[in-house]
């Protein structure tokens, strides 16, 4: 596809974005920052965009194949992407296999407890609000999508889901949980966005439990790289530029 | 109904609970202590225990008359009531009405929207993590109520919101929002407990949207006591003691 990048339209803490010669399309250029805990904790650090855009260009891809229409169109260089232009719903949809992170944090349980049946849960896309838990009944008072469309987003999770896992237990990895973000296209359609990588997803080792994702950054367990590195080899290495 | 009190059972933030002479039974003696954002603002209020005692009997009655199975079995003492004895399902069940309080803060939107269908939400009882909300997925994890108790939960407290507001604006009062707790008796029966009063409803007088319930405490608005006695007349008080 052959289209040229313009104006920056946005940064985002982990990416620049930027309209085209194509209305339809914008130029996602991912950064080397890391950040968690609402922006809190920050940190530069070389080769994080390109693993990230290489991973999330990889899963993005096997994603469409397997059927779920998402923004990504291609990779463009090592760490810029051209995707579909959409509205970002102000949502993150987090979807859950084991207990972990703020869920576990919120319910004051242990981490690595596997979930029954997979949980699917809404956040507020909101920093000065602290992206915080709502439900059903509030995203219809903030008017973030109609029920019809939340079933929606949450059937495409629980699909999300099911093929990821899968896909990672055939790399040796387990997906844990993960967040996903959808934007609405011109056309008013609902597909999804955003990124899919170890800053998204918690990733342990199947056999060992390592931890393969952005906790290494966010509770200072070695070299983020590092394990994105091992993230990108497993699940195809060799399509690596 | 002649049964005696024997042994405290269990001091709470705004209650005593004794045993009594029928094991069935337990002996609830309200306290004259208001206490807000988990305990971290307290004060002895002089007649804020009656109060409580006397509406949240009021209003436990005409709720069992309403169709609404509940623990009250009946008022003992300006400050004391007798109830059944039941486990208390930790978990606060909240309605809602019109935005206001924590939810307000949550999503960033002002207070006095009225919204559309009552919203239901769960809050795990649990302050050592702050009482934090929770999905029904959360319930289940924690195991604290099966999807169909959910479901019963739900409607019980759909069923008290549509009694109790008719009640309050036959009485010029607004209800905004309140909390319920239930518990499950010997016999696995759940059923309504704990209280309903102005510590955890939110009431509004209909004209003029005066605080008349805890946020007069919450927020210093003047007396809680002053406003309370206006619920207490408001509701029946050719009842009063």
């Amino acid at each position: 596809m052959t289209v040229e990048k313009t104006a920056l339209l946005y940064e985002g803490k982990a990416k620049l974005v930027y309209t085209t010669t194509d209305e339809d399309v914008v130029w996602i250029e991912y950064k080397n920052s890391a950040t968690a805990f609402n922006g809190e904790k920050k940190a530069d650090i070389t080769g994080k965009g390109r693993l990230n855009n290489e991973i999330t260009s990889l899963l993005f891809s096997m994603l469409h194949e397997a059927g779920v229409e998402n923004h990504f169109l291609e990779r463009k260089s090592e760490t810029e992407q051209i995707v579909r232009k959409v509205d970002i719903i102000p949502l993150e949809v987090v979807v859950r296999n084991i207990t972990a992170g703020s869920m576990a944090k919120r319910l004051g349980i242990e981490e690595g407890i596997p979930i029954q049946e997979p949980v699917v849960e809404f956040y507020y896309k909101d920093d000065s609000l602290g992206d915080p838990l709502i439900t059903e009944d509030h995203i219809e008072i903030l008017k973030l999508a109609t029920p019809a469309e939340v079933d929606m987003l949450k059937h495409v999770a629980r699909k999300v889901n099911a093929i990821l896992s899968k896909f990672f237990a055939s790399k040796d990895l387990r997906l844990v949980d993960f967040k996903l973000e959808f934007g609405k296209t011109n056309e008013g359609k609902i597909i999804l966005a955003d990124e899919v990588s170890p800053d998204t997803c918690r990733l342990w080792d199947i056999a060992t439990n390592e931890k393969l994702d952005k906790d290494v950054f966010r509770r200072n367990l070695g070299s983020l790289t590092d394990a994105y590195e091992k993230i990108l080899e497993r699940i195809g290495g060799e399509q690596h530029v």
